[in-house]
């Protein structure tokens, strides 16, 4: 079976009457058609399109090495650097669809069983691990373009250093059988964002854990009995792609996942009661190289965004002539070319691992996601900044359509733009910077890759400083008094 | 009459049936009843009824200098520190309703309005002005104890430095005509605040203007013929106060305000074509000093609102030991304290004016000015980079209330609370820095005494740097070589 | 004896014949005839003759309680708020010979031992306490106006968390000795400024120690044996008022204070022996609240010295019309109208201790040194991007009085001043910012009171959050839900 | 004549008897003597004589196009994406020789006059150009490996935007004479680093002028008669490299540059008297190109250089458990990967331009040079942050050498490091950070490539935002209401 059309991907998702809870209320009947999801699984379905676009099919299929037959590009193992950037174009060609603001685009996930997989002999021969459930699923995935998500942060509960969970009933999901069946899990994970409209979640545990029973990682489909999806109020603004250009369209929603005895079957077991290997595998196989490939890939996207609607403001209202504004753009240029070249970088700069897979160097990348964190949010509010009033003064699609718009074509008209396309523009500004969707889209990239404080404390620990130690050293070293 | 009831406030505003636009259509029926205002008019009913709270009355009213009867502080002339003082209690003790939140209470416009008639002899033997029906205003409002708003900014239609108006149709508001009666008035102004729920709007020329006709001051009923709020889309969430504990309270609306030849009588024009007196009336006269007092004594008490979210957030997850999170509450902290010493330091340098008036300093209040703005946005995200996941997993009234309650009371449980008010506060947190409603607070106050960059040209331009040019002259010519 | 002159100063420290030691030589003859040390001393006699003038007589003296001869305002402790204004403005009036430039001019460490002495009562009937040797002290120090320093902070071995010295030989001075005559110390302290040019050395503990030998305070003539100030290079640039107007007047040196079995005699120990005095006493003794009103005070003084140059730059180039310009001299005006508005505050908000002194309200204090040392490097670099190239171009004296001059003078001349002013001014303002003079001070400052990191931590633990978390927790607990 | 050894570098200088003016007298004998300039000149010539290692030929020298002889790599013109990063190579060879502390190493004018050159065909048939004559000296240049700097910059007199001198005696240099042999210049330029230790000055108009005559180019040598440079202090701290470990041997020098009727011969005219080929020669030659190119290869290694010196301070110091100190190091990191990225992306991006050149890409390189002068001065304040008191106690080699010695080794020892090593660490850092040396350096860094305001102006201007005005276009208009 190839890469599957976005018909496909609805009917699949519909047919499993997954269990999702939302304000109180069990979803029924087909969740493509509930108000808070019709919108992101209708865009997410044209993704799936993309890959039968005839324009496109080069860029985001290549033939299965199973069957020949042509599956999705983000399942692709890349062996060159050429091969690195044919990812990172498929990946922008799906970001440019939404403007890089679906953080869970099938890519993403794609991208993550792929480098898991390209790691799977890491597992090889140690104590409870199933490299070959890895690798059988990983195919499986690519051959049936499976729509997946994944959780692993816990819930937060006390969030002090040493803090050791001793609820009788657990909170954070964990293993309270093994039987001949497969485990069982109990207890709750955080965060699955798309979760319910997705064929399967992976389930990994958190880095730096203690005991021997929390660590694990698995796949199941999202419809497993016991498994449950409880989401955050939803941040479509409603059906109008006038008054919520975004939400309408992109709000993947988050919700806390809960094992209530959920079943695993082995074969989808990858590996379980070893900490060990549960607190390494991230670090040492190649999840990290190609997770902040794509990542990276689509948040440069994003910021293209950024930058064409602070322009198209400025235009709008003729203020390019003034310094501060340009200094305002000018950050947002070098936000947007330094994310650039760190992508540039990790590609010129890869090397084939043991295993014969080409990484991008993981350190660039990381460099990105320490980045990237602090200046999108300045940018949100650079937008404010330059929109001001005109951010406030936001009519709605009805009152365009009412006996007011005269009024509304008179006063809200710009040098730039009739008054319809100037709110147009405004009402974008706001639902990226200032309505719930845009603001939980701040909050993502806040938190994509962990607490900021921790990525750069993992940067620093991580990057090769000896060097330029030993440069320095070479210089005091030169000359002694004794 | 005496300072009015919420009451009594409620029906005077329900009875005018002014002339409001939202979503498309006019309001009718009473207002206070409409979903969009009817959260904010009862909050603001209440602030009116504290004036009759026995243990207040000392410090929110004193007697009418005409009647005798109790009148509202807000309208109270300071004639000595000690009544600055007075007036910072009576600002703060309504901001404490409201955590800061509305930035039209009526002690805003009351302050105002008081300033102007203060300084009303300014305006004696010049050309198109008329001190005595300013003063006649003031004490019309203060005896009704009228509710008001005001609106002065035009209409972002093109922000270039030597940008002119040449429209044939007039977009920004200007006297189309002078007649026996009064002036009409053509055009429109942007965002009055409260627009639609007020009595009365004061209508001013913004500064700068450089046409004779475009220099006006005056107030008129909300109801006036010809005169139209058109309101932005509502960011009332809903009836919730557990989904939406602030935006279902305190939601004040902005609304373009139409002026389709609207007549403003003579008695209630302050003064007209007078470009000169337009644009140094705002700056010679009081106003400054003392609405700057007001927004900044309101601006603490927010301020105080958000340190005490931010420590709420860090008990509840048990975060307090980590220095980064020390160090973000400190910077909380720091800006409290700031805006704290600012208002202090303005009463204590306060000055008697040429009549009588006890100004504080104004070039104090906008150094607070100049703060605010960047500083509570900073705040904002601080709330967002403590919060992290737990403003996500957010769930609503409903889900609480239905059968999935066991799971959320299990897996949302956090050290310090229960499920539920963990979920409480998250969700204040979420919507005083997330919401459309908080947001919308963010922008406001960014722009509260216009642009940033313009405040900081303001200060350094209105600023006394001599004495310290002049010592460091003293040094340099201390000594010459020739 | 009263208050002395500047020659009584020198006269007292040059028959000292202190031990120190600069660029590995011990400084010989009268100190006060040292290149590195004139230039200060002078500065500081002068500071000692503004006690005799006249006209300051009023600000900077006051009767001694003692004899009735007028000691130095320094020492005076206050009793009420206005006491708190008379003891700024004698601190501001010393600062105003220096610009704020000499940290440790003898203000300082006169308030530091009245605020101990002020809270002496707290070492009362503890073990190994002498709070009557602690107000002898103070009283003689008062009646012969007696200079001093301090030192407390330990040397800079390894700052790891839980480091404890284990060395067989001290590092960081310990009493190696108690015996009839007194306690014996062995080791070092870092940094005496104005180490070598003082009467005495106040030593005390450094907070947060461990063992109980740790824990002492006592006070010894610069001159005791066994005593070395080994000095840092000297950062005076040279005698040339033009060349290094301030290096060569205010460059206060810092030592290393090496303690060779030095024998402290008991009636100078006010404490020894006791780790859990020598943790509190900086703390609950009024030393925090009179040291920062201090410092803060000089501080202030410093900022307008700053905005002075600044100021100066921009209008001997004429660039004051560049809204980039006027941003950063206004955040100059901020940072100083915030320091001026804590100090009042601290003043205003003063409380009556248990001995019935009026301390300044430290908290608010506290703010203040969180402050300064973040914005004080920020104006350093403000003063640089106004300066550019003129801060490069800065030909010495010897060049104005030689043939090249007639060049000089016609290619350095700018709007606002002839070449020679010009140059002095930049030269000014690189020696306060660029010189090693001007980068000591800037470190100063950013250290003054301790690591910026553990000021943020200290300020978040000792500010009451209490009030505005139970704020919070109203609005959480106004309803429930079950 | 292939490369120059670093003997006939100095040699050459040192008869040229250029006419330099330093505190007052003019320098006589040889300049490679001088205190002032012998440091520098001896790490010039250890440049020179790179090109002569044998181990290093490949990468510093290539056979002259011309002669075959082996002449310098900076003067090579790359054909292909790979010249680019071997012309990267040899810059940042030379720049490890100097920690990048030389900001016009011989391969900056070099490449700058090389990229002048490879874009003569701008000039050709242009009114008062000669293409010719640049080319010439392109070649004369590279065959002799002449030293060289250049000046561009007006004396800073009123920098007030409409400014236009009117004095009769010209201040800025100007052309007041063309006769047969040449023309006649007389006035001063700014700065000239390494102005009187070069063979030549190159001599441009600054961007943005409006008068003709102001319009120019042409190379001099530097002892041409009339010309003089007039030298700002020497940053030299003296001989030690103990004491003064950079500035003793990489001060550049500044000077003012006058003129003094000084014939430039026509050969060495490249264009004159024309002001619309000055303005847009050095935008579109490949001059930025090449020059930033130049520049942020070079930057790459002093941060380097920065970052080994903060992980030595912390490594002696043992304080890298510290999240805070981790933060801090980990922006220096992102800053050093970013400036990479940044040179791998203009390579990867370079074009061929008409004349068959490889221009690496000019706008990415423009980013770079954005960044810098922003994140330079924050390096130097974190490395202050983190040395703190290590910065104050840092005694002289005489000390070491003296019988405080054993004082010095005892309390200045570090966990780990001697108090020697320790000590001439920390001296490193100070000279790096905090000298007069040290804080020039950062200026020359803030100013670099101009104004960082009007950096941010010229990338705004110069960056093409088109496709994504048309993106966000493309959303706007995608459907209308009308």
């Amino acid at each position: 079976m190839p890469t599957i059309t976005g018909k496909q991907y609805i009917e699949r998702i519909d047919k499993l009457k997954t269990e999702v809870w939302l304000d109180g209320e069990r979803v029924i009947g087909n969740i493509s058609e509930h108000p808070a999801f019709k919108g992101v699984m209708k865009s997410q379905a044209a993704l799936y399109d993309l890959q039968h676009d005839d324009s496109l099919k080069e860029f985001m299929t290549y033939p299965s090495p199973s069957t020949g037959e042509l599956v999705g590009m983000s399942y692709f193992q890349p062996k060159t650097k050429k091969d690195l950037v044919k990812r990172r174009e498929m990946i922008q060609q799906w970001a440019k669809s939404t403007n890089g603001l679906m953080g869970r685009s099938p890519d993403y996930m794609n991208t993550t069983l792929m480098a898991l997989a390209s790691s799977s002999e890491l597992l090889r021969g140690k104590k409870n691990c199933f490299p070959e459930h890895l690798l059988a699923f990983y195919e499986y995935a690519r051959e049936h373009d499976l729509s997946m998500t994944h959780t692993f942060i816990d819930p937060q509960v006390n969030r002090t250093q040493f803090y050791f969970e001793k609820n009788s009933e657990p909170i954070v999901a964990k293993i309270v059988e093994r039987n001949a069946e497969g485990i069982v899990v109990k207890g709750a994970k955080l965060l699955a964002t798309q979760g319910g409209i997705t064929d399967e979640i992976l389930v990994l545990s958190a880095g730096g854990i203690l005991d021997e029973e929390s660590g694990f990682a698995f796949s199941i489909p999202s419809n497993s009995k016991g498994l449950k999806f409880i989401c955050r109020e939803s941040f479509v603004g409603g059906d109008s792609v006038f008054n919520y250009p975004l939400s309408s369209r992109f709000e993947e929603m988050d919700s806390i996942v809960v094992f209530d005895n959920v079943l695993v079957p082995w074969e989808r077991v990858f590996y379980y009661d070893n900490s060990a290997v549960a607190n390494s595998f991230q670090i040492t196989s190649s999840f990290q190289a190609f997770a902040l490939h794509q990542v990276v890939s689509r948040q440069i996207v994003k910021t293209e965004f950024i930058l064409g609607i602070a322009e198209s403001i400025i235009n709008t209202i003729n203020i390019s002539e003034y310094k501060h504004v340009q200094e305002k753009v000018a950050e947002i240029i070098v936000g947007l070319e330094t994310m650039k070249a760190l992508v540039i970088k990790s590609e010129v700069e890869g090397k084939l691992d043991e295993w014969g897979v080409m990484r991008p160097d993981s350190i660039t990348l990381l460099v990105g996601i320490n980045i990237f964190p602090r200046i999108y949010p300045r940018f949100t509010e650079i937008i404010q900044l330059l929109g001001a009033s005109g951010l406030m003064t936001v009519p709605t699609e009805h009152a365009f359509q009412s006996s007011i718009r005269k009024e509304l074509d008179q006063y809200l008209q710009s040098r730039g733009e009739n008054a319809e396309d100037r709110v147009k523009l405004f009402r974008l500004a706001w639902d990226l910077t200032m309505s719930p969707f845009g603001t939980r889209q701040t909050l993502y990239e806040r938190f994509f890759f962990g607490d900021p404080i921790r990525l750069s404390s993992q940067l620093y620990q991580s990057y090769n400083k000896e060097p330029y130690v030993e440069r320095v050293k070479g210089i005091v070293e030169a000359f002694s008094l004794k």
